[in-house]
C-alpha cells in the first residue's frame, strides 16, 4: 500500500549536548565542523537519523563515533525546526543532553569547553546549548540529575561541588546538606573515603544502588 | 548550491495534546481518524509540518484547524521517533501540549475525554498521552502552568479543584493555600466573586498581571 505526501520532507538530525564536570566547572564537548556549511566552526557533535533507527539510538551512536565516552546518563531535551536554520535545506533537530560521570572522558574530533562561555557556535547552536543548560539547573533542584556527574561512590563536599559547577554559583554547606539527605537520594555506604588533600569523609552512593 | 544526503528523509509530523478542566476532571481532545492508517480510531489531533512552517506554527494551525479553540498556553513535549510507529513509512512526530483556559472549549472534528481514561488510540498516541499527562502533574508543584487553566480571574476554592482535576487526589485546603500564596505566583485582585451557589470569595490573579 503506498501513499504520497502532499508535503516536502525535512532531512532530521539529532544534536548531541554531551556535559561533564571537570576542575569543578561544567564542561560542553564541541567539534569543529569538517565540512560546509559552518566548516571549521565550532558545533555541537550531530548527524542525520538513519532509516530504522530510533532517535536514542542515534543519539548514543554520535556519542560512541565522536568520542571515546562510555555509559552515560541521556535525556531528549527538545526538537528545534526553525525553517532557516540550516541553510542547505529544512533540516529539523532533535537536541538530547548527556551527562558523563567521568569528569576526564575525552572526545576523538573535538575538545572541552566551559558551557557558560564557549566559543561562538555555527547553526542554531548556541540557543541548544542554552535551553540545556537551563533544563540542567532546572532539573538539579527537583530530580537526581545531579548525581548523574557522580562516580559510584563520592563524598558529600564532592556531591556539592558539582552542584556548584553546574549552577555556577556557592551553596550554603549545611542547607545543602540537609536537602540532599532529606530527600533520600544518596546513602550512606558506610565507608570513608581514603588518600587525597582532605580528611576522610564518609562515602555516599545513590539510594537506588545504581 | 546543492547538497545530496546519505539517509531517507522521514516524514515530520505535530501532534497535540490539548488539555481543558470540565467539571473538575482534566480532559484530553481527541478525533476520529477520517482515512487510514487508523482509520475510525480515535487520535490526538495531528499533521505534517509545511514547508517554512516552524514547529509551534505547525501546532497552532492544527489547533485553529480542528478546534474552536482561542488563546491558549502550548509547550512542546517531546519527539516520538521509533521506527515503526506509522505504518506508512518512517514519520516522526513532534508532540505538544496545549492547556485551554475556557473550560467549555468547543472542538469541531472531535470530542473531549477524560485524560486519564482515554479510548484506545491509534499510532502510539496513548504513550503520547501518558507522557503529556505525566509532564503535567510534574510541571504543576514547581512551575506555574496549573494557572494557565485558569480564566482571568478566580478564587483559590476554583485554582485548588483545578489542581486536583489535574493530580487525581484531593489536596489538603490549608497547605495548598499556604503554598500557593508564598509561591508568589497569585495576587489578590481586592475584588470578590458575586453570584454562583458559593459565599462570596477573594477573587486573584497571575502575578504577572497577565
Amino acid at each position: 500500500m503506498s501513499y504520497t505526501y502532499e508535503f516536502s520532507r525535512p532531512a532530521v538530525t539529532v544534536d548531541l549536548v554531551a556535559f561533564r564536570i571537570h576542575d569543578d566547572a561544567l564542561e560542553v564537548y564541541l567539534i569543529r565542523r569538517p565540512e560546509p556549511p559552518f566548516k571549521g566552526h565550532w558545533t555541537l557533535p550531530g548527524g542525520f537519523v538513519h532509516e530504522n533507527e530510533a532517535l536514542e539510538a542515534t543519539a548514543l551512536r554520535i556519542l560512541s563515533d565522536k568520542t571515546e565516552i562510555g555509559d552515560v546518563y541521556l535525556e531528549q531535551l527538545a526538537t528545534f525546526g526553525a525553517p532557516d536554520r540550516d541553510p542547505r535545506d529544512r533540516t529539523i533537530s532533535v537536541a538530547y543532553f548527556a551527562i558523563l560521570a567521568d569528569g576526564d572522558a575525552a572526545g576523538t574530533d573535538g575538545d572541552w569547553f566551559a558551557a557558560d562561555a564557549p566559543p561562538e557556535l555555527g547553526f542554531d547552536h548556541t540557543s541548544i546549548l542554552t535551553v540545556a543548560v537551563q533544563r540542567l539547573r532546572a532539573k538539579l533542584t527537583y530530580s537526581d540529575l545531579g548525581l548523574a556527574f557522580m562516580p559510584e561512590t563520592f563524598t558529600l563536599t564532592e556531591l556539592q561541588r558539582s552542584f556548584e559547577a553546574v549552577l555556577g554559583q556557592a551553596l550554603d554547606k549545611r542547607n545543602f546538606r540537609k536537602s540532599i539527605l532529606s530527600s533520600g537520594r544518596v546513602e550512606a555506604t558506610g565507608e570513608k573515603s581514603t588518600g587525597g588533600a582532605h580528611p576522610p569523609a564518609m562515602l555516599y552512593r545513590r539510594a537506588d544502588g545504581t
